[in-house]
């Protein structure tokens, strides 16, 4: 009988909207509906006072509809980017971001797991730089980059085919001898495939090539040297550059500048990730692309649909070849 | 008689660990305490199997750590390394950091806010541009950029300032003749107050300036036009732009080049945002320097700690120049 006077539920107010309960669910968890649909829940809830009881929400469907991305910085224009991507998609199906920009710390990475295993978080997408990263294969969790092994699922572009496509294209314009540059972790990741892949299509052209590959912390001097000591004659000794980020390309393409080395008449430059000049202008130089939206909808896909299938534990999707005016084509 | 037998509380791992009840807590929030502290109190709670009832917890003290923050989209530099800044602060305190962006979509601003009143979050951090988003006065809520009245705090860099000192600085670097050019919101924000620093300045120093503003959405055609009529006998009418972003400078500084108008030589080129190539090399211009860490540090402060005190309705915090190479000085 009094009825009326207990707390709103759901169902109340979906028969004052007159929309299907499924349609309250929606406009509550965010999921996109119709927009005169949104607007009669929305007026529904007000006029009623619906408060929806999240704690016991949470009990009874055991989901937060939140998923955990960790990324080292969003310094780095490729971790924006990529973190843009994964909240696009986690948006189109209902779920929020919990981001966490880790700053390398595992600690902070630590924390996230074990938010994951308390269910606060329904998953977690993580590109991690640490290598003793305790995950429990009872949470859903999914690596972009580096591989933990094939209980993780790990997502990452074919950067050993993207390697190989440097190599190649810089041949295609000409070159007839590459160097590759690279400053990084020393650790064995998905990116340390660039160089195999650049190496390999080197060796099955036949065109001869120099590495040099430096730890993080380097300073950047350390290229500049080498630059420097591969000028005889006032003429630099390689005709392809492929450097391993595009941040690193930016660096050397100064540095040529300084040097009185044209860029690409004397020496053509390609660089890795595709990254633009303030996220949507121009290249920064010729460059091997990560489908970067690809990778984000690829990661929440099977996120979000852990339980329905075993996933493959190494996913690696295809990159492209973009002019940047630092190659002759 | 059974009690070791029932679920082990926070108090059972504080006595395993040998440490205060408290110091249990700060690790189960991600609060830093000390390494030691830290490695007993993760022991015990694995020793006990020790797993908190987020439920139970979240209706207890009502709070859910979490700060929801929205900006319009993780593409613009500007905004990454503000999200960038609000997350190492909102860390710093223990928090974490729910992260929407909005796409300049009013339904996802106004989801958020209904989540931050049924508290799924504990305040939020808003960079909008949606003059309609209606916001409760009960909850926590800090603008950055755009004024919404006196009832919701609001946070900015000092743009009248920075349009001030962008014209007084061409002036002391010896321009005659200042241009500023806008493309943007014709909202006003906090950020259509560099156009009224500027013209304040000019008029002060007697320096003859024009302005062309356009809306958002409109080709960039309608500045390469407006520098082109304004070429007599080969020469720019101007000696001095001051651009309103430094994303604007980058184009302009671009079309010039095109033009072959040299800069700074022919012309000087203020951005203004303080963006640098890559997140932390090079600025892409002179510019006016946003206090990126301090603008995240104040809105963190206050969303934090509003129960405590009645905050301000604006809060403008300084600007600084910074030399890019687009100015003589």
């Amino acid at each position: 009988m009094s009825k009326q006077h207990s707390s709103p539920t759901m169902k109340d107010v979906a028969r004052e909207a007159g929309v299907a309960l499924g349609t309250v669910s929606k406009v509550i968890n965010g999921i996109p509906v119709g927009e005169s649909y949104r607007i009669r829940v929305e007026e529904a809830i007000q006029k009623l006072n619906y408060r929806i009881n999240n704690y016991a929400k949470g009990l009874k469907s055991n989901k937060t509809f939140t998923i955990a991305v960790m990324v080292p910085n969003l310094i780095s224009p490729y971790f924006c980017r990529l973190v843009s991507c994964i909240n696009k998609s986690l948006v189109q199906h209902g779920y929020r971001m919990l981001l966490c920009a880790t700053d390398y710390d595992p600690e902070q990475e630590q924390a996230y797991v074990i938010m994951a295993e308390q269910q606060k978080v329904d998953g977690i997408i993580c590109l991690s730089y640490n290598p003793e990263l305790k995950v429990s294969e009872s949470i859903p969790f999914i690596s972009i980059d580096r591989y933990f092994g094939s209980h993780i699922p790990c997502v990452a572009s074919d950067n050993y085919g993207g390697g190989k496509l440097a190599a190649e294209k810089l041949a295609e314009c000409g070159c007839k001898n590459l160097a590759f540059l690279k400053i990084g972790s020393r650790l064995t990741n998905e990116p340390s495939k660039r160089k195999d892949g650049f190496v390999n299509a080197c060796e099955s052209m036949n065109l001869p090539y120099t590495l040099k590959i430096v730890d993080d912390g380097t300073p950047y001097a350390a290229f500049e040297n080498f630059l420097s000591e591969h000028i005889k004659e006032g003429k630099l000794e390689f005709d392809g550059i492929f450097c391993v980020t595009d941040s690193l390309a930016y660096q050397i393409i100064n540095t040529l500048k300084y040097m009185n080395i044209n860029v690409p008449e004397d020496v053509q430059v390609i660089g890795f990730d595709g990254i633009r000049q303030f996220g949507d202008l121009d290249f920064y130089c010729s460059t091997i692309v990560q489908p970067v939206e690809e990778i984000a909808d690829v990661c929440v896909g099977m996120i979000l649909n852990k339980e329905d299938s075993l996933p493959p534990s190494l996913i690696c999707l295809p990159v492209t070849y973009a002019f940047g005016g630092t190659t002759k084509q």
